[in-house]
């Protein structure tokens, strides 16, 4: 019998999962909202995430449970773990990726660095925080956000008012003052064993992750140490297990705020893919069975990935090959198998070399062939 | 729509083809004789290569036909051509990897270097080359032989006489002095263009490739330049498209002649998964729709794969993974969801890196766990 997986989900982690497992001999099944979505290459059934009897069902079919998305409800990832059913990262951990409020106030009694923060429940708390943090500062709904929604600046207390209609908390972190974005991925098992690929770069666009440079340029020594440490404590304080993403501001001051946590394979581990001895997908999977880990160091000197987002033309990936392929020989294409509609990530494309120059060109010039 | 393509045969070859597809957002659908084959991890009709309208009925959903072993008959090739199938490689090429004969005279007639050969249609001309070559010498069915079925060393015409029985005349060879054997892979697109991988070195037991160091050593210069020549004027004067392994052999006295043809992703091949910039599989699907080649550079100084073989006890390569992935966190492991007969191929490792001792003991050690 091979060892099968069951993905809550049918996004393009879901999917990226698949070569990942096909090679190791995993079997991965995908609950999906709809057809047609990345995933439905692998297994797939059709149902709501929210509904206990449904995921409960799915679950039984699997050795583990783990996730393309954060959206699975508290009570039905608790259903789950009452009836016996391995969930991967288990629903204590996963809250604290669910819910930004709760992750802020978590990792600040553990004494982690994060941006001047606090709970928002009125215009007034707003106009008090802002009196207090230079005028402007950054209002997140606590669920539900991603790739720049439920994220907005305010620089009035009547800048959140709409949001506040819905009746509950939100969170407020000062601006924070950085030079750059970085991201500490780790991945762990449920017996413990933990192991972490190098710190990257990633450089955002319009709140959507654009580039990422493995290893994060000058990061080696302290920055990476600091990372680490900060990743490290994390994923075993909250018992994480499966990929876990921590999100990072290098401020221009030189100290490491954590941004945001992801708790399953993320969009600044896609490089590892092409560019690490494990990827962060095999990885995943490796950890969510309980399996021993695979090495994490990086195969080329420099990976740079790209994201290809729908433009706003028509036609898939597939109708650039003959040009892209031909002018980039040596990048590796990732097509998510999606519609392309305008802003929506449908692809990737990772180069690695010895001239970090020469990768970035080469990586931005082969996402070109499908950009517009 | 993605481009799909239909692969003739449901075994591992077929399976490692789902990766590099879902990848690039290739659809791949299999023919295959029976379930639980190796490949019906994608989407799978049963039926008889054999059937014409079998295989005509799933040829036209796709957009090219490829295959996963050399089986199929011309006629039903011809019939697909015919009904203006894209069928890569096509009938006129892949006849010479389905029958050794017709092999031996086309290579011959180029002047392409191969041992010294006959065919043979009775006991007395066996005799007759064997009088001629030192009293030993090699006996070949000229077609459905792999994995060293189909050879049989003789020393006398009474050695091959069951194999008249079927009344098909059969290939005899010189017992070549070599001192190893080599094998030389290049794809190759409808379109023309040709990429060449780095000629290997293939170590053999039992008439089954064991082992593959790539690059080969001590190959750099005349041998690589004689092996890259031989293999582009095969692919070009028979037309190949797709994969096309040329295995070698390198004599005593240091010539190189050709053993045997495939026209497919090849087991000398497997180490490109993990240690070329564009795997063979990959490959083999860009040639096949005729899409531009990657690069075929190494990722590692030296890569070397083991295969896998199911052995005596009991048990699926999975249930060794906690031992097999602790002990070899740089190894890459391709498990092919088959059922462990003795003998069968079941899966391989491969591990990559600077020096070749500690490369050649990390993959032997990681294919130990699963031997028995």
């Amino acid at each position: 019998m091979s060892p099968t997986v069951g993905v809550i989900g049918g996004g393009q982690l879901a999917r990226m999962m698949v070569p990942a497992a096909i090679n190791l001999g995993i079997e991965i099944r995908v609950l999906a909202e709809t057809t047609g979505e990345s995933a439905d290459i692998a297994v797939t059934t059709l149902g709501d995430y929210r509904d206990p009897a449904v995921v409960l069902a799915f679950a039984k079919e699997v050795d583990a449970v783990t996730f393309d998305h954060e959206h699975v409800p508290q009570a039905v990832l608790k259903a789950l773990v009452e009836a016996g059913v391995s969930v991967q990262p288990g629903p204590d951990a996963l809250l604290y990726a669910q819910d930004k409020l709760l992750m802020r106030e978590r990792l600040s009694a553990l004494g982690l660095p994060v941006p001047d923060w606090a709970r928002v429940s009125t215009v007034a708390d707003v106009d008090a925080f802002l009196a207090d943090h230079g005028g402007r500062a950054v209002l997140k709904t606590p669920r539900g956000g991603y790739d720049g929604k439920g994220v907005r600046i305010v620089s009035s207390g009547a800048d959140a008012s709409d949001w506040f209609e819905a009746g509950d908390d939100l969170l407020i972190e000062e601006l924070v003052s950085f030079s750059r974005e970085l991201a500490q991925l780790v991945a762990r098992r449920p017996s413990g064993e933990l192991a972490l690929w190098p710190i990257v770069e990633t450089i955002q666009r319009d709140g959507v992750c654009a580039e990422v440079i493995a290893p994060a340029p000058d990061s080696a020594g302290k920055l990476a140490d600091v990372a680490a440490d900060i990743a490290t404590t994390i994923a075993e304080t909250l018992g994480v297990t499966g990929v876990l993403a921590v999100e990072l501001f290098q401020t221009t001051d030189d100290r490491l705020l954590i941004n945001e946590l992801a708790m399953r394979p993320h969009n600044t581990g896609h490089w590892s893919m092409d560019g690490a001895t494990t990827g962060q997908f095999e990885q995943h999977l490796r950890a969510v069975l309980d399996l021993p880990l695979g090495a994490t160091g990086c195969r080329d000197e420099w990976s740079v990935m790209v994201n290809v987002l729908g433009g706003p033309l028509a036609g898939t990936l597939a109708d650039r090959y003959s040009l892209a392929l031909a002018a980039q020989p040596t990048v590796k294409f990732h097509n998510y198998g999606k519609d392309p509609r305008p802003g929506r990530k449908v692809g990737h494309v990772t180069a690695g070399g010895e001239d970090l120059d020469d990768v970035v060109y080469r990586a931005r010039a082969a996402a070109a062939f499908f950009e517009n």
